[in-house]
């Protein structure tokens, strides 16, 4: 049988604005169609950070542009949006890879919601900063009219906070399993996924909230019984003394291991701590399951043993 | 075997802002759930006028308020985004009002594009105005550098129009059939799809265009086998003489008898026109097929045969 592989695109992976995500896009779809080409079962979750806050601010300047017509646009509502726009780029350069390869596959964009806890504590620190600079004014007036969080940004303005909760659950995980179940390609939980809070019984509510597209990734494999995460980033492989003259690659790494470098505070919150404890949580949830860490351009050769860091059991 | 149904949601059926659409995408969930608990398979396609105006007005406010860092954005990236934003809404009203009847099935949003032929006669003849109002100098600004077209609408300012071709083929129509054959509730070809044209064998470009939806239901009602093609608006049945003393409501009307009405100039362009032609193409493409016309809170009723106009071969 097949492997399962879910793989967490970066940052890097799709660029900063619109040119540079049509020449990313193409970069990406080549090393992710390597790995089918090979024989892997592929499904997609990406990041959305500089595409969401375009969408934000675009709808912020909508708003100041005229203020009788146009109500603010919840942050729940810019993820959808961004999903929108992520995937279509992203699923038509990956289907024209594969069919420059000979290979007549289906790729196919589901939107996705992904649940979180109302109480995770992450609510009640927002840390997350998004969308536009505002003046000390503006910032002041959403905080009493919408009940925003808000922080002053190094010198350079006021912004938004939200919070980074935990996913709980992916809502179309079904639709998702369907479709890879019948040979589809699948790009799914963009952004981190449409965040969303279950009240009275079934009904969902969007939040504002964004959730950490490695940990959604993390979520979807346990959730497909998927065989690998692989979290795509910036460098080839994590280290240890990151960045000193003593810097430390790591090729193989246990979770026990892992846990204790995380203890000691070697990874970098908001960089390479979340894909190390996403990476871990995978590596955990089952037996057989392996997580690999490493280059967009080195996913092929990082599943094949040959770099990046593997950490498993 | 269940029959199949095909749904052309009209824009009444999502509202014009973001209040509205919240209301109405319940209502409609209401509708739709009613076919489906009648034990129809269904399949929705939606327009996105409003939606996507909105978003290509952010978009131009955007640039007009940091012309150095943002670029204009593609009307086919703003009509993935409005599939998103529509989506999301609709599929999580339907998903809802399932559950609350006991129906526990999968909701699905399809990122779909649809492609258009470049030598389609409408590309030569652009009439769909769309986005923001601007001035004459903004608009032959955009005249000189992005060779868009723009009209004087009406006294109120300028706009770009665009083409809106028919519909040639359903890029990702596999996927949304693979969804409908696991049970799945299908939301797909948003605003009439991401309009794509076929360049050099199977490489994909966005065209600035927009497509019909009632022309995107009728190619997806035929590439799916559908029974039926479903097109809801606001009014309850076609009639010729509409808004004259004599007009006469239509319930049941022949693709021949519709042709002598469209040749007479009974059906609105823009209206009631695009809806008939799409109902009669649908008829007419394989016996047995049938198109109903007829109000959103209507649709279960007159599939039963007691209301909306019917239009058959």
């Amino acid at each position: 049988m097949a492997e399962r592989v879910v793989i967490a695109l970066g940052g890097n992976a799709l660029g900063n604005n619109l040119p540079e995500q049509m020449i990313a896009s193409h970069q990406t779809a080549r090393a992710i169609a390597d790995l089918i080409q090979e024989g892997y079962e592929v499904v997609i979750a990406h990041g959305n950070g500089p595409q969401v806050g375009m969408i934000q601010n675009a709808m912020t300047e909508l708003v100041r542009s005229d203020p009788e017509k146009y109500i603010t646009v919840p942050l729940s509502v810019c993820v959808a949006m961004s999903q929108g726009y992520i995937g279509y780029d992203l699923q038509n350069a990956l289907r024209e890879e594969l069919l420059d390869r000979g290979i007549d596959r289906g790729v196919a964009t589901v939107l996705t919601q992904v649940e979180v806890d109302p109480e995770d504590p992450a609510f009640r620190h927002p840390t997350k900063p998004i969308g536009a600079f505002m003046s000390k004014e503006e910032a002041e007036k959403l905080v009493l009219e919408r009940d925003y969080e808000v922080m002053e940004d190094a010198g350079r303005g006021w912004r938004r906070v939200v919070a980074s909760p935990r996913p709980v659950s992916i809502v179309e995980i079904g639709t998702i399993s369907s479709l890879v179940e019948t040979d589809h390609v699948v790009i799914a939980c963009g952004g981190g996924g449409i965040p969303v809070f279950r009240t009275d019984g079934h009904h969902l509510k969007g939040a504002a909230a964004v959730i950490d597209k490695d940990f959604a990734a993390e979520k979807m494999a346990e959730m497909l019984d998927a065989d690998y995460l692989i979290i795509l980033t910036a460098v080839e492989k994590a280290a240890i003394h990151f960045g000193k003259p003593d810097q430390e690659d790591l090729s193989d790494l246990s979770c026990e291991k892992a846990r204790e470098y995380i203890e000691a505070g070697e990874f970098a919150p908001g960089s390479m701590l979340p894909k190390i404890q996403a990476a871990v949580q995978f590596a955990e949830s089952k037996p057989g399951r392996r997580s690999l860490i490493t280059l967009l351009e080195k996913a092929a050769e990082g599943i094949a043993g040959k770099t990046g860091t593997v950490i498993h059991t």
